[in-house]
């Protein structure tokens, strides 16, 4: 059994703690959280049996999973695989991968690095937000694998086989690419409707009364944290940007197609949307 | 008890049919049906006890509820209207209300007809989507509810009450309007990703890999079926128009903002759009 070290105990890394330690995985967790209030949560919630400094923390743990903002990340990760040696594995859990990548390619000790994307999560965030079994099931991604040692990788298998995670191994700049398209877009467009139900209705009784079911499944997503979904953005910058276009021209053909009275036209971009059904349940 | 007549047992009529039969607002159920297949499951599954033409539907129901899509609405809800007397009802459950009542303000017997849109609902449709309880805790609106006679309105509240949906009476141009903002375009919002992720991701897999519940999540109303869309999206088309043209404001500023890097921007945009927490849990 190891020490796991988490820094940063929100939905993701305080879901980990939870899961790792309950299953066995862990023998002992510890966590690293900056805000008092979170921190004095996370250990109550049973998220990490002991919060400690990032010193501390690296020096006591076999695994260290950096569970922070990828603009954070991008800084501490480096910073964390300067004060370690080859006895130990770094991961980040982080939603963009090729920053990252980059940024640890040439440091010491980066055979010791683990880039992981685990594909889970809800729109909450913060310690109360981590729950058990949020992994269960799901992708994990494994970003440019082959840049880390095979025994540092086969341990972070090991953890997140723990997790009930299916491993994808996929280079860092097509993860980017393809979760721009699957998942960036759905939170910019989450966004967008709730900028623009906010902006159209001024009465919140009626938003309250006249969302049915669908409305608030789609815009779910626009309660996402700040914090968390800024850096992905920018340093996804050039794939978001492209598939915003792709949306924007989307849109614009359905209105068209409403505009011009043209059922035809919308009932055919209805049907080729519908598509999706045969991939997603 | 009442005969109750449902032309359409769809996933909004069939799932009346179900509730009001089982919890003793009907003592019998009449469908009609056009599709065989469609009138064959309805029976298997409960959704009524015998599927009848339209002529014996109106016969020998108390109360018709017309639950086709608002295009075929707009013509059979008046056609009824001629073959009743003052002892039935009749009552719409579309998604647009405006046509609706301008279609039958001028009816024979308007006074009987109740223009109703009960807030609930899934992506699915056909017989096969009907469930029991879809009703339970959401809004049923009545739209102009002033041009029904009285006692026509008040059968109609009791049975929503059966179905314990909360009225909420509002003029039907009104109607249009919000639902415009809240629930429609959320379905173009959907659609629109859905097509914009099929052209951009052209493997599957990675769909299915790279999709955490988030992408499900925003992305489940683009399986909604065009039959019920397309009449929905024409009839209230300036709404639509108008909404769609707020959306593609918020998009571009969106682009604007990740183009330029600007974070601080984003964060406002993001912070703003987080306020539909206070109204959506």
């Amino acid at each position: 059994m190891k020490t796991v070290g988490i820094v940063g105990l929100g939905l993701i890394g305080g879901s980990m703690g939870l899961d790792l330690k309950a299953r066995g995985f862990a023998s002992r967790v510890l966590g690293v959280e900056q805000d008092p209030l979170s921190a004095d949560a996370a250990v109550r919630l049973g998220l990490a049996d002991e919060i400690v400094n990032l010193d501390m923390c690296v020096a006591q743990s076999d695994i260290i999973v950096v569970a922070v903002p990828v603009g954070t990340a991008v800084k501490m990760v480096p910073e964390i695989l300067g004060m370690i040696g080859a006895d130990k594995v770094v991961i980040d859990v982080c939603s963009t991968k090729e920053q990252i990548c980059l940024a640890t390619k040439y440091c010491p000790n980066r055979g010791r690095f683990v880039s992981t994307h685990p594909m889970a999560g809800t729109e909450y965030s913060g310690p109360w937000a981590a729950m058990p079994n949020l992994f269960d099931g799901r992708a994990c991604i494994f970003a440019n694998p082959e840049e880390s040692d095979p025994s540092a990788l086969k341990i972070i298998e090991e953890m997140y086989a723990v997790l009930n995670m299916r491993p994808i191994y996929m280079d860092a700049a097509q993860h980017d690419v393809h979760t721009a398209y699957v998942s960036h877009i759905s939170h910019i467009t989450s966004f967008a409707l709730a900028l623009t139900v906010l902006e159209k209705e001024k009465d919140e009784k009626h938003i309250f009364d006249l969302a049915s079911g669908g409305f608030s499944s789609t815009v779910r997503l626009a309660k996402s944290n700040a914090d968390m979904w800024v850096p992905i953005l920018t340093q996804n910058r050039d794939n978001v940007l492209r598939v915003i276009d792709t949306y924007l021209d989307k849109m614009k053909e359905f209105r068209d197609a409403v505009a011009a009275y043209d059922e035809a036209r919308i009932r055919e971009l209805i049907q080729e949307a519908n598509r999706i059904k045969k991939i997603i349940r």
